[in-house]
């Protein structure tokens, strides 16, 4: 059983408190109002909007320290909607690594919908979770807590610089739900 | 029923080729054996390596002008095969818009493996086109043609500026098929 520790309780913290639950593993959640608490977990999911971040990175530096820090953030420009507000060449994921040089930080479930994660489905397909990042023994800790309860699968997909494309990946979802193309029940499946 | 050009008869031109005839439209394939042809097509689709997209832009953009000109290239870095080689914010489609200003240049077909596109299917779900560019009537036009044949289904993702995410997703899709994570034959699905 491993410890999980997820910053925020909106839809996107909670389907992710669901997907580790089933797997048998204690879910703390933080938020504004429990913000007083330490940071228990070994694998720290930051389910926050990207502008929430760089505090509590800056606030929690200490205890994030020899921790898996899993960003999930899309920092979508909602000025414009039409871009990211991030460097063209980085991602929030690389900010958030820069920050917190002492954590193994990790990307993921920036590709899935809330709802996909917590019912585990793509329509008829398993909802799968891209994941990336630079240590390979941070991306298995977090992959076989994740998959334990078998409600969503994990594909690794490369170093933390993959980060940039699963943004891109992430803001094209959303735009294409805010659109009206795709339901915000549905989205990118990911057929292995 | 439309006149489609394809360029290229590799995997991608032929599979794109298929899709059309699907719909009863007469597909001109164009390759270097045959490059001494006139483009016949309203729709002309450059099912060919990114290096080699502006050299046909550049010979072919009287013949081009006032066609519908599109772009399924993904500009991957094949020397460190860790990203694009294209401005990072910019576009393969972007760059060909700006090369052909007399035609209407849409971004599509970067995101399918040429598999899903001969089969029509992502897994047991059908093969989505993801379509960018900034001419509606370019892209209903694109849009009629390729799921005439009922083979495929196409989604508008917006302008062709959405060309980045697309290459970005379609880049992140080949480096998951090249480290066998997905393989050639399925990848992304887009569940409406």
């Amino acid at each position: 059983m491993a410890n999980i520790t997820i910053f925020g309780t909106g839809n996107m913290g909670t389907a992710i408190g669901t997907v580790f639950a089933a797997g048998g593993h204690s879910v703390q959640h933080i938020d504004s109002d429990t913000s007083d608490q330490t940071v228990s977990g070994d694998i720290v999911v930051l389910a926050v909007p990207y502008a929430a971040i760089a505090s509590i990175a800056a606030d929690r530096a200490d205890q994030l320290a020899g921790k898996i820090i899993v960003d999930i953030s899309n920092p979508v420009n909602f000025e414009t909607f039409d871009g990211l507000t991030v460097a063209t060449d980085g991602s929030a994921a690389a900010e958030l690594a820069a920050a917190l040089p002492q954590s193994q930080v990790l990307k993921a479930f920036n590709t899935n919908f809330a709802a996909t994660l917590a019912t585990g489905k793509v329509g008829d397909d398993i909802t799968t979770v891209l994941v990336a990042g630079d240590d390979a023994e941070a991306k298995a800790a977090f992959t076989a807590a994740a998959t334990a309860g078998m409600t969503v699968k994990v594909i690794d997909a490369g170093s933390l610089k993959r980060a940039r494309e699963l943004e891109a990946m992430g803001f094209l979802q959303i735009t294409l739900a805010a659109g009206e193309k795709i339901s915000w029940t549905s989205g990118f499946a990911v057929i292995a």
